[in-house]
């Protein structure tokens, strides 16, 4: 289980793992909505065709609205993984600031490229001092949020020495009053989004780049024309412009994030951060936890530069959650 | 319609650019199979989770089965397009020899590497003379196909100078036996596959890069652990072990191709090239008969560097022969 790791979701691998655990697994590994966006009748020509540039555009269109971005700011990719994969491709900041701990891949990307890496748990501090910032908000696995108008002031300082500032957007449908999605389009901000979290799709490969005209030229020409799958293109369109399903969802989340907190704080566990689509608790008995958790059938996420935490996301249901306050009952 | 010559495709702009156009339009612009792979029930959780290594190894099982590719010579990826793109991110060749009139993205790629492009009708010749020597086999839009034989002593060629040989094979599932796939994993082959053509879903974004062990790594590293969708890989799976479809969709394109060269011919249109998904015509009149065909709502290919040839994709049903025949006569 050495790449468990890595990331989450590896379900099929914690099935051979624990071959006599209960069935049906409950997977509370990833930070995905567990009541997904429905999909409806995919049209056939979404199939068929390549995808069109009027589906490129509806879909970019309406994801601009919901989010609160100029539209000419954002380019669709398949997925926002791919983004962080690519962007070193793209630009190329001989120094970066990355906040620590926060989504692995982000150091990984960066490091693979040449540049400079410092972890920090403050990276507003190194502001104008760092070709690039890099940070999460919200953050994962720990949630932490920085406001808007501290973000701000790091921008104006990464601008003064011509470095930019990037921002993992990745969770902040959860909390759109964070994001810096509506300051899109100007020189220095980079923002990466992500379909699959809030929306519950994470099969379907879908996110978005946001910045400059000449950085998403230059990430265009590393996508090629046709990145997103129609069936993406289609699905996103309509949940971009669902705002009632959005409201609605948000309120959704957070029930059960309380609920899921009723559970972990009656285990006696405790919560040291998260967002309304997991909680992050920190508890010496970590990996025994785990491994119990495992032979219950309930998959959790463990990291392996904190052993002392657990990453929990939400149990869709009341039966996963009986299941799992019956496994974290002493 | 400039941008029309880029690629096929672009219906939504057609119709725009002639509204008068009967209704519907019968697009003929691309080389997709008109009958696609039927696209059954697809499992919610392709498109809850995100994909799982399982899943990515079934559908490369099956993919590299059907191709007759050693398993570990492929890697997945969203589209054959977006690895053409991120080739040059990967490898890089300082001269790169290229079949040409081919597909245009693998020159506009290698350009915009800032490597030296020589076009060629004639690439076998320049076999150990360049660090690339790249070509589509079958080829597009001239159908040209190069034995493997052939292509066996230029790899042979390229490798005494460690150079590379890159065969775009978008078309190979029509003329398995052209296919250097069998010999994938070799160093100095590059093999660029394409599902979404044969199997008529080219909206899904599926296809395959196969090389040796060290360039699967590093462009693995460029798309990340999720690159191709969960419905994609789904899909995948089960069309590529379905090799009956396979082998009665061979028949099927190929009478197709019989009827569509019937009407070409009956009027009076000269063939010279094309495979079982299109056919190449050539004739003083291409722009008018273009633009005749598209005020009766049938969108074929033009070419900006060869306005005497029009590529013409397979008509799905009799009546669109029948509208096919009707336009091309005098």
């Amino acid at each position: 289980m050495k790449d468990d790791f890595l990331h989450g979701g590896a379900l099929d691998r914690m099935q051979i793992a624990y071959p006599n655990a209960p069935a049906p697994w409950v997977d509370l590994s990833t930070g995905i909505n567990p009541w997904p966006y429905p999909v409806g009748d995919i049209p056939a020509s979404s199939w068929q065709h390549l995808p069109t540039e009027a589906a490129l555009q509806t879909c970019r269109a309406a994801m601009a609205r919901a989010i609160g971005a100029p539209e000419a700011s954002l380019l669709l990719a398949p997925g926002s993984e791919l983004l962080i994969r690519l962007l070193p491709t793209v630009i190329a900041p001989r120094s970066v600031a990355l906040l620590s701990p926060t989504y692995g891949d982000h150091a990984r990307a960066w490091r693979a490229s040449g540049a400079e890496v410092i972890e920090t748990a403050d990276p507003l501090a190194l502001a104008g001092h760092v070709d690039a910032l890099v940070l999460c908000n919200p953050n994962n696995p720990t949630g932490m949020v920085l406001e808007r108008s501290h973000l701000g002031q790091a921008l104006a300082r990464q601008a003064a020495r011509n470095g930019w500032l990037i921002v993992d957007e990745a969770y902040a449908d959860l909390v759109p009053a964070l994001s810096l999605a509506p300051m899109a389009g100007a020189g220095n901000l980079i923002i990466l989004r992500s379909f699959g979290k809030f929306y519950g799709l994470a099969g379907l490969r879908l996110g978005a780049l946001l910045g400059p005209p000449a950085l998403l030229e230059a990430m265009s020409q590393r996508l090629g024309v046709w990145p997103v799958s129609g069936p993406a293109l289609a699905i996103g369109a309509q949940a971009y412009a669902d705002g009632l399903w959005q409201a609605e969802t948000r309120d959704h989340l957070a029930a059960a994030r309380r609920r899921l907190d009723k559970i972990l704080l009656d285990s006696g566990l405790w919560i040291v951060g998260g967002t309304d689509l997991f909680r992050l608790v920190k508890t010496e008995k970590a990996p025994q936890l785990w491994h119990r958790l495992a032979e219950a059938g309930l998959y959790v996420r463990r990291f392996d530069y904190a052993p002392d935490l657990l990453r929990i996301g939400l149990p869709a249901n009341a039966e996963a959650e009986h299941r799992l306050a019956a496994a974290l009952s002493p």
